[in-house]
């Protein structure tokens, strides 16, 4: 099989997500060099908000000192034009891998992929902004309509999850989805979880969100999840790969949990402090629902016949799916015509830096393979 | 993007997934004729054990007429070398869909992809044989360590549903796959769903057997489902893609629900007539379960650490998943390092010609794509 020599990788966003993508690729980087022919994987660009390293001469950095050697960097920071001629024209493909929940970067993918650079991501905003930009994408995408770089983010719903691969398959092949619906957010089903369990008990709602952030399921701050934003993100890229043209995430109905009340807490800490406030509303969905024999979760669901895409609080039978969820695991169902009643099921973490960076990693191999 | 003109598609084996498969070949050749390049899909050849269709000059048959003309078709059948030749002299790029259950064809798939010819098929023959057979082929293959065509079989286990790629996407991302588990037979789902549902209830096994074979959920024979066979070639699959080197089907413990008494029986029918006498036997696993609280279920699983693969009765607990599957649903979970306690699970559908030739057309767009 023919194959590049050489591939130059450029990944910005270090965090979590970002570390563990790095970890992944040094070893998916060995193994490739014994492939015949082998790929030469190197690694040209590591950033993060405040701080660039960038390689010499695209000579591979170091991927023992790339850390170290990235927080003593006095580079200047690259402007995103100055990036993307960077990657443009290194000496063979450049493939961007952007770790960043950044709207700048994703605001720029159309540039990079007309250029050529391929791109693999987790970050949600370059798929689930203005549907303008959605369409830019995949106008320069060798995967959509055009002739540039190719682009997956199988990432940006339910992590390592194979979510968007499975969607793509079902509609590429001809069939008819009716409908998606789940768990997308790995926090909301953890409180879930915890706040009403099938069979009973749980605790306070306030009480879960506290326990969620102290164990780190939730964002630094607490709101960014239960204002149901991030869920709608996901739901926005489902429905557009179903074929609607979803206008942006604030176009449908979402259900946030934030009460009205704490809407103008001026901090994380506050809210905290005031949620318990209303964990008397909480109390009386769970007894409604625990009265018709169901227990509450906060789902996305997408009717793809009557265009219609909804985020928010809804009751199960404890024996649904979606009610004997575990831990923070997230689940998706897709009800199609060749699927008839019973949907295809996907079900599994959907957080963390380690399945996260799998879901990337998996999508630079096809990018590998489509590159040859 | 770069893209072949023409592709040559021959599809051997036109039963219940043949015919859907040629039935969505139709649609997607109509899509890729509307691409930029378009794609044209020559439809070649078509033919089932006696009869064959074969085109002039490889000009595409009719998707409207194929079946009637091969019907009245009086070409003599092609041996399999000379298949072979007609389809590497083929004008472009041609592909083998094989759509048999026929070892045969399987064992000829290295000539088939040494001369360049790639291959997609949920035919577990070619995979889940002799383990020299599994080296030859993907030492042959594209997506091996070969120069040759490419091959998938993605329908060979969970029909469409996406395990061989994720297990794959796990395996080269560098996942450690600890446990695969699961319900892998449509058919045996069915029957122990039916004759011990969670709750309690359900028939005599003998019964469930008529039942399911009346409703077509079985082999003509049902013996040839009850043997377990089948469930051991796809784990024999799953075994090998997870990097254990199963030596063939019958090389682990398979527990097959045909009685001793009753393996000499001549026909289905005199083995349906009898099976009612070992129905105490069934009711006896039955009670003991229940006693448990537990379930009976025919399950598949392998513990990679352990080079351990098993096919056979089980019992779960009822808020097991496993325990849980409604219909004939397959379930497939797969313990790894990264998804830790909770499991990635992929259920749904695992038989049916719809979604079986989805499988296959699936793999067919991922030839398409790689051959660009």
């Amino acid at each position: 099989m023919p194959a590049p020599r050489n591939v130059y990788i450029a990944v910005v966003g270090v965090g979590g997500v970002g570390k563990a993508f790095i970890s992944q690729l040094e070893a998916l980087s060995q193994r490739l060099s014994h492939r015949r022919p082998p790929i030469n994987i190197s690694l040209i660009l590591v950033s993060r908000s405040s701080q660039i390293l960038l390689s010499e001469s695209y000579r591979s950095l170091s991927f023992s000192t790339w850390e170290s050697d990235l927080a003593s960097s006095k580079q200047p920071v690259l402007p995103i034009p100055d990036l993307v001629e960077y990657l443009a024209t290194a000496p063979e493909k450049a493939i961007l891998v952007d770790n960043t929940s950044n709207q700048n970067v994703a605001d720029c993918y159309p540039q990079f992929l007309r250029r050529g650079i391929s791109i693999v991501t987790p970050n949600k905003k370059g798929f689930s902004s203005d549907f303008a930009l959605w369409q830019d994408v995949f106008a320069a995408a060798a995967n959509g309509s055009g002739s540039g770089g190719y682009i997956f983010h199988e990432s940006s719903v339910g992590a390592g999850l194979p979510v968007l691969s499975t969607l793509k398959e079902l509609v590429e092949t001809g069939d008819e989805v009716a409908r998606i619906e789940g768990v997308f957010s790995g926090t909301m089903s953890f409180l879930f979880n915890s706040f009403m369990p099938v069979g009973g008990g749980g605790g306070q709602f306030s009480a879960e969100v506290k326990k969620a952030k102290e164990l780190g399921y939730t964002e630094p701050d607490p709101r960014d999840d239960l204002n149901g934003l991030d869920v709608a993100r996901k739901l926005t890229i489902l429905a557009r790969l179903a074929g609607l043209e979803v206008e942006s995430p604030t176009s449908f109905p979402v259900q946030s949990l934030i009460p009205k009340e704490l809407e103008s807490c001026s901090s994380g800490d506050e809210f905290l402090s005031r949620l318990p406030e209303f964990d008397g509303e909480m109390d009386k969905l769970k007894e409604e629902a625990a009265r018709e024999g169901k227990v509450v979760r906060f789902v996305g669901s997408i009717d793809v016949a009557k265009k219609d895409v909804k985020v928010g609080l809804e009751k199960f039978d404890a024996s649904h799916p979606i009610a004997a969820l575990k831990g923070s695991d997230n689940i998706i169902s897709f009800y199609t015509k060749r699927y008839g009643s019973n949907p295809l099921i996907v079900q599994g973490a959907g957080a963390g830096g380690e399945v996260t960076a799998m879901g990337v990693t998996g999508d630079l191999i096809k990018v590998l393979q489509l590159l040859h």
